[in-house]
């Protein structure tokens, strides 16, 4: 399965590539895929991080560094979308990552050719890395649906169903962007609790949410659940995702059929698709559900997931303000969480969402939902942190935010770090608000 | 605009095709674009609907049959999809039109060529025929809105949004599907009232939607809404739409994030994309609204969308059960209602949806949601028609139905018709339920 460590994973591994070793997201142990356009301006193509470096996948391959399985996946990866390569699955994934970790080891017997394959990542530019089929947007994060239920209804935040249901809802696919796009701050029909009938303005409290993204890899057919065992084979990597949310927007328009114009303006991602094998050596068992929580439906139950379907990665979101940033001051963080509180696994999200034969289909996107921790320097989005809008966040400009203002930018970061392995990045997810036209 | 009438819809028009002319649903007059593979099964590809015949557009086109902006947009038209014809708007797509009428009108010099690129339509498979990018299911019919508001919450069946936003939600794009394709019972989570927990099952109360599918031509930029009288432009065609509907799994699911599993499942249409061009002679004003309704925002108000942004299209279902099948009954007419009905119109909708910079693009979809007439005898879903399934209905066959059987196959027709024009189908938008695995 996904989770068996090898060879690719010791941390002792050391690459040729000045600046690989140390890295802070993207040692030779994490190696993950993405889309960019090299500084020659020839088309968006398959590459694979490794420090301050892109492995150029079409260059690599076309100087005979790939044969079986490894050729057959690079040659997919090597197109202008990863849509082929998902939907290839783990083993050809596994054997291309095996002989990319030998070609950028340390004692590599050829690395003049391989050094001709990379390109510096500062010169080039990412893009969303697959053709995004259908993005599904969860509500995993229990802390979360807990926080925000709140905002909305005091007395039951969470809905009889949270327990049962991996709730979700179908996304923007056009609307998602890769980090580093600007998003513009949308209009829409907005009602003041106070007033009589809805204007349609600038949205006033406008949102970030700190998600983790996972990209579907083998699709399924029509009709034909994924069996829970089975749905961690449907994954071909994640990254970090920020839903945007015009909170005003979102309160006059979601009932009765859920959230759309104040999410459809923007969805921001990190370029960078992290293998689950990059991530095998943090995974962790399911937390226990508290005393008193139903056990998951069968459908939703497997062993192997119940033991090491979850993930320990730390996830921070931090603010940079136009004033901070002529300040010369750091982004300031916001939240810091952890994938760990994660109510229902990603496998689980998997199961769920084919549970009634829709099909999946390679790089289809889901989010999690905003993932809080249980503390208050742990929550994932402004409507939480500031208690709808009720109590200002002071940043170390001396500024107050309450949601967030033209020219802010958010920037989520991952890291997966424990003693005995190499840290694995996601690489930013980041985007500034730019004023509603 | 394209709601302007000119010699392509001159009721007098002949056609050399034979059957064409009196043909219920594809005269002259019609020309609905679609993707279908012929007999000799050569590939997915564009063509016309000409009575019981399809023009073969690549093969027009290779015979050399359009010149200028009609050769350019056959060209697009005789690809796999029609998303590229589509994203070339009204100007190339009439100027195509007016063309095929001249082509396929009777007293062309040259009718072997055109003969020669005909196909018989009986043996011709249909496509979905768009990839789409993303479909969007609206709530525009407030008659359905009100009657299935009524099951949920008798006592405020429409919500105070609803007259101000034209509802809406995303939906899943990968289960949609032609004409034809059966649909396999889902499973899901149901919790029935009287249990304490849900369980994993089959849906017991499957429905259908009679709704009216539109077809996005030119998209749209990120960030930039389309102003209401440029709306129009932006619309390629019109279908027929069946959504699938789950009511028990919707009913357990959908809060506070709207539906998902209930609907995903699959999504039938039409295969023909009707265009605008086709349908201009039935245009009428919107009906006015009932008397203390408020005024459409600015954003959705435009005087030549107000006086001739709507449809006088009628609408119906019907249900053939496998017993009627075998008794040679004719399917049973389950309603009969009208797009007059659509509170909003496909303008404002494609104005709403774009208001928050939403980006559109070629071969999206949009549903009405379904369309029910303020009578008893158009109610576009069973859940309507049975007041959430207290009341059976009766078919002629002697059975009941609350919601649908195995085997029940459901049909959804349109039909335009007024004196002093000829008559404009859709053809039909068909389905047959397959038992849940």
């Amino acid at each position: 399965m996904s989770g068996d460590l090898d060879a690719t994973h010791d941390p002792a591994l050391r690459s040729w590539v000045p600046g690989a070793d140390g890295h802070a997201a993207f040692p030779i142990q994490n190696l993950p895929f993405g889309i960019f356009t090299p500084p020659d301006g020839c088309g968006p193509r398959g590459g694979v991080a490794i420090g301050n470096r892109i492995l150029d996948l079409g260059r690599a391959a076309a100087a005979g560094l790939f044969s079986g399985l490894a050729e057959q996946a690079a040659a997919a990866a090597s197109a202008d979308t990863l849509n082929s390569f998902m939907g290839l699955g783990a083993g050809p994934r596994r054997a291309l990552r095996g002989r990319l970790s030998e070609l950028l080891r340390a004692g590599h017997a050829d690395v003049a050719t391989v050094a001709g394959c990379l390109h510096d990542a500062a010169a080039c530019v990412l893009h969303v890395p697959a053709r995004i089929g259908n993005y599904t947007d969860f509500f995993v994060g229990i802390h979360h649906a807990t926080n925000s239920g709140r905002v909305f209804r005091p007395d039951h935040p969470l809905l009889p169903n949270y327990k049962y249901v991996p709730i979700g809802y179908h996304g923007r696919a056009s609307s998602v962007l890769a980090s580093g796009t600007d998003v513009r701050r949308p209009k829409g029909q907005i009602k003041p609790l106070d007033a009589n009938v809805p204007r349609y303005a600038p949205s006033e409290r406008l949102d970030y949410e700190l998600e983790l993204g996972i990209w579907i890899g083998p699709g399924s057919a029509l009709g034909e659940p994924v069996p829970i065992a089975q749905a961690g084979d449907h994954i071909a990597g994640y990254c970090l995702l920020n839903d945007w949310s015009a909170r005003d927007i979102q309160a006059w328009e979601y009932q009765p059929l859920g959230p759309f114009l104040g999410k459809s303006f923007g969805t921001t991602i990190s370029a960078w698709v992290v293998t689950p094998e990059a991530l095998a050596p943090f995974r962790i068992p399911q937390p226990a559900r508290p005393d008193g929580d139903p056990a998951p439906l069968p459908y939703l139950l497997d062993a192997a997931d119940q033991a090491g379907g979850a993930f320990d990665v730390v996830l921070e979101s931090l603010l940079l303000t136009p004033a901070m940033r002529e300040a010369g001051l750091p982004p300031h963080r916001l939240a810091v969480s952890n994938t760990r509180y994660m109510y229902w696994t990603a496998a689980q999200m998997v199961a769920h969402h084919s549970s009634n034969g829709c099909n999946l289909q390679p790089g289809d996107l889901f989010g999690s939902g905003t993932i809080s921790a249980p503390t208050a320097d742990g929550r994932g989005c402004l409507l939480e942190m500031t208690f709808g809008g009720r109590d200002a966040v002071t940043l170390p400009s001396g500024e107050t935010r309450r949601f967030l203002a033209d020219g802010d930018e958010v920037i989520l970061r991952a890291r997966a770090e424990k003693p005995g392995a190499a840290p694995v990045g996601f690489g930013e997810c980041r985007g500034r608000v730019l004023p509603a036209l």
